[in-house]
């Protein structure tokens, strides 16, 4: 076995002798995480400035690192075997995209010294929490549900955003002229639509006219079950992939990359 | 092929050679409603009120040109091949009377120049949207599943109205000396028994006596699930049609008209 | 057949000649729950007053005589047949005493002339929307839910009372003493509780210190489901029990008295 | 069968003999928790002091005797017949263990006179409740299904973790200017993440921007079925496990020890 190949056993997510490596990145995913919550809190932040720029400044370096020898020993996966071809097409792949946006400030540097920028460029650091899906087969389950019902989803997407509209324009209708402050325009009261259809219920922005209220309670008993659709159709699609998972163990793995096969 | 046949089969949808007139009648719906909604923005409608006013009458002439153009072509649909009382039956169907009313503004010049009564037909345009019903299946989908379910939709109305009767009484007398201003009537306390009895919560009202708070958990821990019923049957029913229609593919399309077929 | 027999099928729901006479009792009923609701809105109700009294008196005399000719008749049904011992057993049933409970007004004129006494007499006349079950087998079946999952409500009932008794326990012990006048002991903290692992989040109460809210975080992210569960097993069995009705229709009849036999 | 044996089967619940001395120790259990909560009531509180110490006290020695009979008994079930190891291993069982944490006051007298923490220890005494779970199958079935779901539990919070990192940064990134005092950072903001996505909503804090609003939605949209799946596994999971028990009378018991065998 060349160096290449050993290396990307190491590296490779769920294959034993690298199993230390893997640990390694997780809980480096974890700190970055944490640190990037911590930054937020303005005390915290003031007294580790350095201390948290030091600590971005190795976690660069080593996503850097990490993704370099991934792309150098991915030849080794039959799937991406060809030296040029191979390597471009594993780095379009969503996860090679993630490990790339997760060094990108190394990349470009930020074009301006606008604080407000930079501050943006900072927290979305925060979807380098996706790089742990590697890692976790629940996450790429997850994704795999997505993908399965994209095409329900769509048709319930269509449906809502038709919903939207009536509830919306129809409470904008006996409500505004009571309450011009609060239902301003249709776009503002779809925010009522959506608080109220979804259950969460502020109570922000409620009808105060009877007219109103009749009309909202008859939106609300027929309309909270189809906002309710995309939610409960992801997670009774998880809780089954999850269940599904179960029955197949042991589970499948290639034998000639070590990879899972997880459908 | 008559001139009258080959017009039909381009204005209707699902047909494969008239998907250009499909796809552009669906963005001036779309259109349509997306200038609805930004009318109501004060800023953007003062600005734009000939571009508004300009684009309105265009569309009412586009809408009263296809609804001409579908009453005189229908008669190469078998369903309605009377000249006479096969149109008349397609002005009675329900798609039909959408379109009527999408252009009842040039039928009916407003019969006063009351502002008020101008605004509330303005808004009322976003019956509309319905209009999109002819070209999606899956909006049909859920019309379907309403009269399929007509029968168990009524009889839990009639349950949630006893309950809502009852928790409203029951919260109107414990409450009522308390909150007077909150819990004034019957009628007033429904809306606490709606907005609670939904779970959506706004907090505009809620109990405060020790005795109405118990009343409220009773109620709430009963009752919430009732208040879903409807939303749920809804939703599950057009989950299951969703999937029916998936599994269905071939889709049928009867090989007379061209017309889908969706039960 | 006697009179007696005659006046019974006439006055027994479901059977077809005493229709018009069931129809006209579920419209006194339905009346009865719009007046009371109505006599709670204080100018509808001053302006009214003598009319709202005589239509109490009206139907207090209607349900009257409808009690005491059901009670004459009941013998004709085979499973009240004695003449003495079958008319007590009737009257010992639900909705016998439903009917009696209608029109006791009339059988214990008020013991104080206490003006509250008397409101709150006035507002449990809502219970005569309990007449009504006779009449919708709709209502009855919810009825036959709740007796069919007793057992199971029970259980449930226990360990909601549990997590009650825990959640608000535990949150008290947090933010009592930062928010001494809202969560001011236990009891008041299970206002909280309720209000939010029924998901309904009025707002009136709610914690503010981080330990406060994370364990409100955990105890709501397990608990709600098991509040969600007596409602959700009431609706699931009554979806249940209308999909079994309409499937075993024709419905069954007692061929001897023309009763409904809905198990 | 010696002294020993018999005490065993009297203690031991769902034992017909001893059921006296069960319900007892029930009702105990019960009114230590409700003189807990009454304790919190401060007007209660003041006018009962001493007997809330008296019963607290007659409870520990309750308590304590139990303990040490349960300890000296145990030895007739064969599971734990070995006079040391066996005992030694009973009191490590979990009920073994909140019984012994029922009487610590009683073992470790209060090391400090701190009100706070004296206030800390008796409230943390509602733990005694879960006393209850030997006498109720319906708890213990709770356990069980939490236990057989964790697997499925884990893999679901280590999704709703990283949907809360992800929301609560977001929102944290478009809605910190525009009001910094609410959304101070994002520790702050999972309380907003945790609030929307369990659709309680407090309404103590949302978006107030457009462009908060509209992400708000979405997130509102895609995550509360994730947030509901915990409660949601529980509470079928309990109801599967109460109708299994039910199907499942006549209950099995060990004919060696009278314990029940609830699987």
């Amino acid at each position: 076995m060349s160096l290449r190949e050993r290396v990307y056993h190491l590296i490779e997510p769920d294959y034993e002798p690298g199993r230390i490596i893997d640990v390694a990145i997780i809980i480096l995913i974890l700190l970055n995480i944490i640190a990037l919550i911590l930054e937020t809190v303005e005390p915290i932040y003031n007294l580790n400035r350095t201390a948290f720029e030091l600590f971005e400044n190795f976690s660069l370096t080593v996503f850097a690192i990490e993704y370099v020898i991934r792309l150098w020993t991915i030849t080794t996966n039959p799937r991406f075997s060809h030296p040029v071809t191979g390597r471009i097409r594993f780095a379009l792949t969503p996860l090679a995209i993630i490990d790339l946006l997760a060094i990108l400030p190394l990349l470009l540097p930020p074009p301006s010294v606008d604080a407000r920028f930079i501050r943006v460029v900072r927290i979305l650091r925060i979807f380098r929490v996706l790089k742990l899906v590697r890692y976790f087969r629940a996450l790429r389950l997850l994704g795999h549900v997505i993908a399965d019902r994209k095409e329900e989803l769509v048709s319930i997407f269509l449906v809502l955003l038709i919903l939207l509209a009536l509830s919306s324009s129809l409470m904008y209708l006996v409500e505004h002229e009571d309450q011009p402050e609060v239902f301003t325009s249709i776009p503002t009261t779809m925010w009522w639509s959506i608080v109220t259809l979804t259950t969460v219920g502020y109570g922000d922005t409620y009808p105060i006219t009877p007219l109103g209220q009749t009309i909202a309670a008859i939106i609300a008993i027929l309309g909270i079950g189809m906002f309710a659709l995309p939610a409960g159709i992801l997670g009774a699609g998880f809780v089954e992939a999850l269940a599904a998972q179960r029955s197949e163990e042991p589970e499948h793995r290639c034998p000639h990359c070590g990879e899972w096969l997880d459908t």
